[in-house]
């Protein structure tokens, strides 16, 4: 498989065509950014980090189960994943209370959900990425409701599968964000599941070991993407 | 029947007790807030229009096959309604794209949606009533799926009358909110319907004969809310 064009480049990843049209490269960048590209910076070694613990987690959900776009890790920074027809809608799923949720609700940050939340954005950032519903998606015509069923149904089996995966290496995973798309008429899980798309705590200590550690400037970011790689990627 | 002590005031209204346990006074104010009360002023005589303009719609959506609140009209600012146990839960429907809405999607007002948008909020002034889905429902416990399943079915239902019946009047219904209350296990239509909670377009001239006329500054306050009475209380 060949390496051709760049199709793509986002805040923290770079998308490469390949010779097969079914497949793509996925290059995974150190750039952070946040609050839509308000705050910009560099993580060390963030890139290799992110695609080591994506690999890990896609290939514990593809083995559960979940389709994933996730063909194979090629070296450290890249990834091959199929070519997905990405829908528009961005999948969050919350276990504990954090981030825009404490605000929207009122409620205090770390207070524990009766059962998991999962949350509508509608994939645009020059309106930030606003919540929406079923009517919103419906409207916009971004995805049927039947691929909507089957989405929200792997977004909370994927959050059963990753609470106890983390969950055994002593991390509470908080929430995170899901993306999916279409590939030859089937629902894939796309993107990447690293400490930039999730919120990941220490269960002992408490301590964020992810993206907000960048977004509040909490210092000692390389270490805490160290710490949850070595802990996803051993045996 | 007898009129007791004030149980609650509100932006527009005030609610009374009475000697009977199962009915409340609901006064019509003329105050006027907008911006979650950031902007206070007074529209002359909104009370008493804003009284006659939901006794019709009440009516005419119990006749219809609608639940409501509705007892009877007392006098020019005071309504008979049933006593609710409010359900916390703001639910909002559009035909025409306005206000939050075209900001949330990036669509220009006045876009027709190809099928009507039903929004819920969650009724906390202190959080500035935010925008929620079915998940922060169940995890606030503000009403079951059950119940949510009647109010979105009487939402859409509600929505098909009043269009038809305003379009009937010359007039656009663009969006408008609806709150729900229990009484005696029973889910039935509470709150108020008029300019006041409805987004009216005059449909010859697209002229806003609601709110937004005071939201935006725009003028003849009274004269476009006592037209809309004028409409729709002719026989």
């Amino acid at each position: 498989m060949e390496k051709r064009e760049k199709l793509y480049e986002g805040k923290a990843k770079i998308i490469y065509s390949t010779d097969d049209p079914d497949l793509i490269i996925q290059y995974f960048k150190d750039d952070a950014t946040a609050f839509n590209a308000l705050k910009k910076g560099t993580i060390e070694s963030k890139g290799i980090m992110n695609n080591k613990i994506s690999e890990v987690l896609f290939k514990h959900l593809e083995k559960n189960g979940i389709p994933t776009h996730f063909v194979e890790r090629l070296d450290d920074r890249e990834m091959v994943n199929k070519k997905l027809d990405i829908i528009l809608v961005e999948v969050v799923a919350r276990n504990i209370v954090a981030g825009s949720l404490a605000k929207r609700l009122g409620k205090e940050e770390g207070e524990v959900l009766p059962m998991p939340i999962v949350e509508y954005y509608y994939k645009d950032d020059a309106l930030g990425d606003p919540m929406i519903n079923m009517d919103h998606i419906r409207a916009l015509n971004l995805a049927t409701d039947e691929e909507m069923d089957k989405i929200r149904g792997y977004a909370l089996k994927v959050n059963d599968l990753l609470r106890k995966f983390f969950d055994d290496r002593g991390i509470d995973l908080v929430d995170y964000k899901l993306e999916f798309g279409r590939h030859n008429g089937e629902i894939l899980l796309g993107d990447e599941i690293c400490p930039d798309t999730c919120r990941l705590w220490d269960k002992a200590t408490h301590e964020k070991m992810d993206k907000d550690r960048f977004r509040q400037d909490l210092g000692k970011i390389e270490e805490a993407y160290a710490e949850v790689c070595r802990r996803v990627c051993e045996e």
